[in-house]
């Protein structure tokens, strides 16, 4: 297991929705989800306390933030204040969001 | 000017180093920083008490974190606790990789 660099069994894999899987590591502070959409998958419209900013990797994604909708693609970034209900759907697939949490999503940590 | 998509102008630019630049846009408590790497551009060794996550976005750079070192590509996550000594190497050009920093790095907010 790497200290700086979280990967294979030191990530918590979590199917989110119907064609939408989360791969997660906990920093310090800050929590990290590699979110992989297949075509069509859907992140459904949800709100948490924790602030949310991100990056797209690969792929494409429609982001719904509060009453703002963008496409975006590998390298556009994104921050969702905590509270502020957010939609996501994968476009063209297999599409790959990285995600990065403040605090620590504690329903995201390994049981 | 977006809310939650920060891009272009909203964007504050930084020379780090020769051929690495920096565009940061701050969130509530993390701070967004995407790094263009020209080949063998170099962010020399440092630390910072922020901790420090992030993901390679396209080409490929070697991260020397404490003791450990990777070549990554894009995908690959890495995390950086405050305080650790870390420099990185761009190798295949151009490179992104996108930092996520807590909390805010004030010498990243624009003047």
């Amino acid at each position: 297991m790497s200290r700086y660099f979280p990967e294979g069994d030191d990530l918590h894999a979590i199917d989110l929705f119907p064609g939408v899987r989360a791969f997660t590591a906990p920093g310090e502070h800050i929590h990290i989800s590699r979110v992989e959409f297949d075509h069509g998958g859907v992140v459904e419209i949800h709100q948490h306390p924790h602030e949310q900013c991100g990056v797209m990797v690969k792929g494409r994604a429609r982001f719904e933030i509060g009453e703002e909708v963008r496409e975006l693609g590998p390298g556009d970034t994104y921050r969702i204040p905590g509270g502020i209900p957010h939609r996501v759907v994968g476009l063209e697939a297999p599409a790959l969001a990285v995600d990065f949490f403040y605090p620590i999503r504690e329903s995201y940590l390994k049981p």
